[in-house]
């Protein structure tokens, strides 16, 4: 996403921690799922995946939580284990609790054997998948994070929403300053990208939605009812059938090994269920080793020839680590005025001081 | 593919097998091997994907064994292991052998420890991907099968080929008849495509590959030297750094977890890296729950409103399963006359007998 915009106000990272820590409190979560989920929801925005920020801390999560729609004080239990497997019940708790828990779990049987995965049952919305996948990163593990999305995807052959956005991600070490971090929706694009055109009342391009009849929609407005996004691929001459079967790989990984059900089933944007997984690298190969031909590897994609007017080739999730460093040498990320205004509308619901901005301190 | 032509003859398929079997062991490949090795040859033409099949017995396999770029008799060995994990050494031997005896092993660890990935060093071309994630489903597991491609894919931005057309399958059995198998190249189109179009003499579309300066590439005919296929996704506008993530993940898992080296600088076609992955479903759940959820899943996607003209949704791996039992109900698959006429030269030159047709008799 990368897209804060000229009308963003910088915000201090301590105070919007502070205040998301104490907003979450102040609708029953335990003061340390709290501190968990602020850093989480604060990491996608130095990230600069807005999308999945603290811009939808009041509207989304703390809602839904005052809706009893998620349980803020979950009780997480492993329903199945063995050494290098296990499945986890989220009891229906805050998606970034569950999975936090659930992939630490995957990285501690990852030092036992080598190897451990962990699928979710009965969670809700983890934010973005790369945080989890990026735990594995200070452990030397390559890590794996998957879940089901909002059901708003056509298959190849379809005219409708049939099963979710589902999301991959991966990350691993490298010895080049930044970590290789894959994040993608298994559609063309993710569905903030059709928020994005629509708050700008932009059009989309044609080859990332249709309408209800199958042709192309370029009214981002327009999605629903009926309207679907297309699997990476677009259309089955340019490998739609790939993204949908990656989709059906997630959902298979996380709602059928889970036992929970997929996201052809599950309501979708409520609940969720997810699929986690670390590779302990030493456990393949000495990290020296490793660490030679990740190094090897990035430095021919940056030595190969590039098109007009592109200065590199950019390895996923290079520019996101910039930004990342960027954000918190100022101490601060840009939010939107109106995600602002909602945090002082919420702070006065529910009794909690707020203080983000410094107007006027150099940034 | 699923692309047999008119001029297609049928053969039988035993005598194809034994075909195969003898001219592998004129060659100095071991009798179980060279079993092995025409199994998994006429598995992909069994499933219709004829790119990875029996036509490339002669002219690829056997002839790099003659020049000493495949070692016939290959000690493969495990040099790292853990209880999940291991990395396996092909010493350079036929990727079937070595792939068939890596996914083995990892699926001894997950009937161990619920989970097995194996990373596999210095093998060679190993055929089609799904055929090793396939061994998982007898035995009620996931199964996942990666392997470098030869180097032919642009990153996004760049303007040659840069990366491997790496490949990623994923296996996971269903109660409906036909397991889920995606086999899929991490590239728009799978190279197989471009020799098809130039064989009919026929263009390829927009939206595949890209000439050396990084127009848009028509001719399939002049994609050597310079060009090279887009990564899934296409143009950055529509997913491409997804595709070339998911080439990248690829070679993370093989090449540098094996610590081989990744499709970026190992030989383009003659030696590569994989990775092999087994899950054992009731190590995360009762199979019967997993079955469930998956004939819901497929029940749902089958019940789905589909385009005009579009009969209905398909699973992946749904029309290769079927036309794996019709050609092994009729005990023929169709090859082209010129790879028969191969067949013959080769059969006078090492000297084996050849009685592959029976013409005349009903198909």
């Amino acid at each position: 996403m990368l897209s804060a915009t000229a009308q963003d106000v910088p915000v201090r990272i301590d105070r919007l921690l502070a205040f998301a820590e104490a907003i979450l409190q102040q609708v029953g979560v335990p003061d340390e799922d709290a501190r968990l989920t602020a850093r989480i929801l604060l990491d996608a925005d130095l990230r600069g995946v807005e999308s999945h920020g603290m811009a939808h801390l009041v509207g989304f999560y703390v809602r839904r939580i005052q809706r009893g729609q998620v349980n803020p004080r979950p009780s997480i239990t492993v329903t199945h284990e063995t050494a290098s497997a296990a499945t986890v019940d989220g009891d229906g708790g805050l998606g970034f609790v569950v999975g936090h828990h659930a992939m630490s779990h995957a990285i501690e049987k990852a030092r036992s054997t080598g190897v451990g995965i962990v699928a979710v049952a009965n969670s809700t919305h983890y934010g973005a998948g790369a945080h989890y996948a990026m735990i594995a990163l200070e452990h030397d593990m390559i890590g794996l994070s998957m879940t089901t999305g909002g059901r708003l995807m056509a298959p190849p052959g379809g005219r409708g929403p049939a099963i979710g956005l589902n999301v991959l991600s991966v990350a691993a070490p490298t010895p080049c300053g930044f970590p290789y971090v894959l994040d993608m929706a298994t559609s063309v694009v993710a569905h903030g990208k059709l928020e994005i055109a629509a708050r700008h009342g932009e059009p989309i391009p044609e080859g990332w939605a249709i309408d209800g009849e199958g042709r192309p929609l370029t009214d981002p407005t327009k999605l629903r009812p009926g309207g679907a996004l297309l699997p990476l691929g677009g259309t089955p001459l340019t490998g739609a059938f790939k993204g949908f079967g990656l989709a059906l790989m997630v959902d298979i990984l996380c709602g059928a090994l889970s036992g929970f059900g997929t996201s052809t089933e599950i309501e979708a944007g409520r609940i969720a269920a997810h699929c986690f997984g670390a590779l302990r690298i030493d456990a393949f190969q000495p990290l020296a080793q490793y660490h030679d031909v990740m190094r090897r590897m990035i430095e021919a994609l940056k030595g190969a020839p590039a098109l007009e007017g592109v200065d590199e080739i950019r390895i996923p999730g290079e520019l996101e680590h910039a930004l990342a460093e960027e954000r918190r040498a100022a101490g601060r990320v840009p939010l939107h005025p109106d995600i602002i205004e909602g945090f002082r509308a919420a702070a006065e619901e529910l009794d909690v001081p707020v203080d983000l901005t410094d107007e006027g301190a150099p940034l």
